[in-house]
């Protein structure tokens, strides 16, 4: 075991943090503002909100936490740019899916031993994680917090 | 030790993926396209960059690597909003700087041992790192890599 708590304490900080940060930053948003580009032309508001829902439900399966709860959110914000899909799913829609996702993630990393964290992510084969062990579920956690982030820097733009 | 270099390891491919993704995106801005707003009435590109290599600078004496290099860009780029100063370090002033100071923490950072990343950093006392072990260098490492993700994602908006 040795300091593995300790690393994999700092990774779920920082990954609550970002959260914490979104929760805030997405829920405080009405129906109007929802709608509204992080910059003119540029992706809405609400399709940041859903490609984040998206990209953290497809976390579920790849941390082996479960099955995704959305997978029909991709084609509306992962697949296809904003504003090309004549049917996308709603603020409400959203904000439920996000609330409901990342609910899910919090149970199941929560659930994840310490070395665990260092075993292989879903995407790989066995095989090829013996070949390269670094690609494991702390990977995922840190890539996708920076991910998290990336996005936000965005979306407080659109968020007077 | 154990797990640690594991850990260490990835914490440090996630920043320097994002390092090389910074720069890629401003080394190949030209002196005309740095002076470009992220969005009306925004940061511009060369103010973000300055910002970036202002913090990064602050963290060589933050992990105890050394001295800052360049604590002049704090007036400039962190502690006032852009387009506020009369002098401000030029285009190739903050290139040099962002590759001096990226240069140095690089070096600096190979160094750290892999138990090293779990000791304080230097902006907490050991009284009360005592009290909160997770006041420590890993966690500055991690910090930073998604300050890095957070503006990023904005400087690729101003970035056609």
């Amino acid at each position: 075991m040795g300091n593995d708590g300790a690393y994999v304490a700092l990774g779920l900080k920082g990954w609550k943090g970002q959260i914490e940060r979104a929760d805030k930053l997405f829920g405080s948003l009405s129906a109007e503002e929802v709608q509204r580009e992080i910059a003119p032309g540029r992706n809405r508001l609400l399709y940041l909100w859903g490609h984040l829902t998206a990209i953290h439900d497809a976390m579920l399966p790849l941390l082996g936490l479960g099955e995704r709860l959305h997978p029909e959110f991709d084609a509306a914000f992962v697949s296809n740019p904003d504003k090309s899909q004549a049917a996308t799913p709603s603020h409400e829609q959203v904000r439920q899916a996000w609330n409901a996702v990342n609910g899910e993630l919090r149970k199941g990393m929560e659930g994840v031993s310490s070395s665990g964290w260092l075993q292989r992510h879903m995407a790989v084969s066995e095989e090829d994680f013996a070949k390269d062990p670094s690609r494991n579920r702390f990977a995922v956690l840190l890539s996708r917090t920076n991910h998290l982030s990336y996005h936000l820097g965005q979306a407080v733009l659109g968020h007077k």
